[in-house]
């Protein structure tokens, strides 16, 4: 895969998704063909999945408001915003007066295409700027939208690499969202970077699976098929969503809090800059599915800034300069350094013990000045702190919140030890 | 009861009341007139209750301090805190120095009376504004004490209605202050309103008891008579005292601090504004003998502002302007929540579950919006987070600290997914 | 034993001792002739202890750098500190800035010689102030360090005193500092001062041990050969370290956090001002080696002013004018009163249980006022707590940490509560 993840995120930024219809399925095929592995799964349109009924597939081909004159507004060859997703077919003249009844505007952000949809009532409308609507003055407006429902299907993607243990480490993200970069092409971007990434390793020591899928309806389907295998087998899971700014780093926490998810995340993000915490009451995007009652999926949300708070969230300045290629390396780290914890087995049920009673002489070793002075022995600190937890009772996790340090160094120092023969692992 | 809760205040405020003796036993009555359910009942005095013995009752007609030109001071028929509580006879004429010894002033509230007691030790004295002793300027007075100390009774009163459980509710308030009104014919006050509301219900699936007493020495034998009764029925209880004004929302732990009267208050004073928690150690008034050691009863105290946490407590100033018609109706309504919270059975033994795996469809029940727009969504987030914890291991308590809502905006939203069948209720 | 602190501090200043040599063991003798139940053990050069090798003795005779005109700077018979503690001998012509890599100053603190010591690795220099540095102008300095290393014994000195129990206190502190005085002359003068008041007791119920020893090496070579009988017996030991300045009380805690130690010197600790507490994370003394993983002795370190945390550390500034009588004796009576609470057998193994149901009649014990008024009963407060938390089930630490406070003075509360029969202690 020579693509970046911008690049990728630029390729796919014209297309208009929806939930169903040719934009998601053309969308979901670019992916596949960037990582073979992974494979269509369809739900026919109309069938019953928990509490939902698969919606029929939306094709849509033009939209606009025009004006006696013909002046054309909020046309949707120029922004497939401006057409309220799923929205039913029109062709109509109409009062200006009706007209504002099917129009979105934000106030607060006068200079903004809002983002809204209508999936499971038949509905038309139109998004717009709110300075573009206080232009519209006549008293009558033909309205135009060239959409269809056909009968077909859901469609969503999946990929499984199987390792050494079945214990599953779940990715997911959505690909519904039309014309916006963060939220949501900046996920599916990372999402098969990562996939990329577990591909391209020798040996897997779990198992990994990824899903591009709309949202809500789409893991709602995933869950109703796989539910079982699931259960039974994910350890540790993340929903992807918003993770191409670079400004904070935010864990939406499980429902519990308390998943190896949440542990995970927690670790990986420890000495990062601008870290936030949210509950699982500031949820929003597919762990609100993933971690239902029920269902109980060890699955935490990961984002940059997070849905919801920032002001381009669901406007159409979610946009190509929104994001950052830094963002979503930055993200695509977090991610793969958990996979790496994982692959070293390190993270839960490692238990280093020090095999010298007392501190060990490290100054014999190289390990540790010999000529004693009052200063700030700096990195020192951890080598010592370190050892003096390593009693084969506490994982690196309970270590590293002991003393305060994050994994990463941790781990560095602990093969610098083990080397030594100062420390061993027990497992 | 045609009397409001002011109106019965209004009506007592004058009766010189004390731990025994005619004024509280015309108090009784008059409460027993108006829920004729409470039955009075007797201890002898001299008789041994615990670690003390019943004193004598105290009958008093008249008191004053007179000055050798005939000018009266301190005297009863004007204010009955005027006289030591409890004091013995006295007729006698006393030199300034000697009278000083037996007149108690607040020199830092110089306008007020201050109220004190002397049950256990014979005693006799004046108490008065520290404005008023300073104009005491004449070498001998002659002081008056007409009391007398008679043999015959402590009295308390009581009434229990039975529910359908033989678990009890228990409210517990204090009738012997004399003339002052938040302290104490607050509680008195909220108590029978309390008891006349249980009266009215046709059905109860708990049973209810309310005691009004002496403090200290009343709690005493009330104990000392009914401890094994109480305490293998009791699952709740509170000490009603200082509820009649409007200013803050005190909850008095019990000696745990976390038993289900705890519970039930903190539940019933969440979202009110100015709700202050105090430790056991703050104690002051009944609930120090129904949490004593060995006793251990789940009694809590709730007061608005709290007793000795407020200038006018303990003095002439603690009148009937002190009070409001306002503040003994929400105090009222607190403890009337806690039983409403009881009768419903939800409290702390209901465990609601979604029928439904991952989020249900809300949109086609008209439970949410069908358009999906960028905007506050408020009251539906206490939905959306109801269903999302509604796994059926926790209790309606547990839920409602987790997702931050009272108890009462729960019971609503649950009644109304229960009528949707969106959840169950397991016991 | 008639010294005082002060005095034996002052006595034992101007010797230059080290972990080995003549220097530590003449101080170690000194405390021999106070307390003679102190028992010399010695380590052989050469032979290992867990990962260390006893280094040889350090005999120093003679130390300084003379200018090419005979001027002599960082003269050993002025200040021992101006040699690197455990130098090699030299003597040899130098250039200045050969000269200068074995130079150690402060820069920071410019008029201080800074404590510098190299025992492992063979070194010379000489230590001294910034400003004596900078007149070193010339170009060649001759330096002479008249020390020789003998093959011959580490020593240290230890004193048990059985008591009726095999469970052991235990106190550690250390002798190999050459002249300084906080740091470390004020750790063994307390300890002296300790073992002479078990020494004087008629009666012990439990068993104490002293030890005094060189730092680390010492620790190591005495857990080396005690380590079975101290992990059988020690319930609870201190490291005592900087003991002599009175500015804090500082308690640095054991690996765990919570041995009985760790409560012990909390509770002794209560209710002083300027008490600063350190994690595990922050030590520096030999409770490095009794707390490492597999020795896991219930050891916390007592300091005043925490070495590392007050300039004059490990400098010549820590000298006779840091330290005040009145430091080492609070000091002094932290410790002792935890031994008194011990020989009390009250700590962790009582539970005091009221006799009575219900509050007491205190007024006719005279340990109440018998007029009850409206004012600040200050510490029948803690005469009430006590008694409302006497239930049986809670030891003194708990009602302590509840009632908030102080052990000593609940233990005076609780002996008068004891002979007026109102609380028992069962065990």
């Amino acid at each position: 895969m020579s693509q970046s993840m911008y690049e990728i995120i630029k390729h796919l930024f014209p297309i208009c998704r929806s939930i169903t219809g040719p934009g998601i399925q053309k969308s979901l095929l670019y992916f596949e063909k960037l990582v073979p592995n992974f494979k269509r799964i369809k739900f026919k349109s109309g069938s019953k999945v928990f509490d939902w009924k698969i919606p029929k597939e939306w094709h849509v081909k033009n939209g606009y408001i025009s004006g006696l004159n013909k002046k054309k507004y909020a046309e949707f060859k120029k922004n497939n915003l401006h057409l309220l997703n799923f929205s039913r077919p029109i062709k109509k003249r109409v009062s200006r007066k009706e007209l504002f009844k099917h129009l979105y505007t934000l106030k607060k952000q006068p200079n903004s295409i809002p983002y809204v949809t209508s999936y499971y009532k038949k509905n038309w409308g139109f998004c717009m700027t709110e300075n573009q609507k206080k232009k519209l003055r006549e008293k009558f407006y033909d309205v135009l939208i060239d959409s269809k429902f056909k009968s077909g299907n859901l469609h969503l993607s999946h990929a499984v690499f199987k390792g050494k243990s079945k214990k599953e480490i779940f990715f997911s993200s959505y690909l519904c969202h039309p014309s916006m970069a963060n939220n949501e092409l900046s996920g599916p971007a990372v999402l098969i970077k990562l996939a990329e990434y577990i591909k391209n390793k020798k040996k897997l020591n779990f198992t990994y699976r990824f899903v591009l899928l709309p949202e809500t309806i789409g893991s709602i389907c995933y869950i109703n098929k796989f539910k079982e295998s699931l259960k039974k087998n994910m350890i540790c899971g993340f929903n992807l969503s918003c993770v191409g700014d670079d400004k904070a780093y935010s864990h939406i926490e499980s429902r519990s809090g308390n998943t190896l998810a949440d542990i995970s995340l927690e670790e990986a993000l420890k000495g990062k800059k601008n870290v936030k915490r949210y509950s699982f009451l500031r949820r929003g995007s597919d762990e609100r599915q993933y971690c239902s009652p029920g269902v109980d999926l060890p699955v935490c949300g990961f984002s940059r800034s997070k849905y919801g708070e920032f002001p381009e969230y669901h406007t159409s300045k979610d946009n190509l300069n929104f994001i950052s290629k830094n963002g979503l390396k930055n993200s695509f780290e977090v991610m793969r350094s958990i996979i790496d914890t994982f692959e070293k087995n390190y993270y839960w049920n490692s238990f280093p013990k020090s095999n010298i009673l007392c501190e060990p002489n490290l100054g014999k070793r190289n390990l540790y000045p010999t000529v004693s002075q009052k200063k700030n022995y700096g990195n020192l600190n951890l080598r010592m702190d370190l050892i003096a937890y390593s009693d084969g009772k506490k994982n690196l996790i309970e270590i590293s919140r002991i003393i305060k340090q994050p994994l990463n160094k941790i781990f560095s120092e602990l093969k610098l030890l083990k080397k030594n023969k100062i420390i061993s692992i027990a497992k």
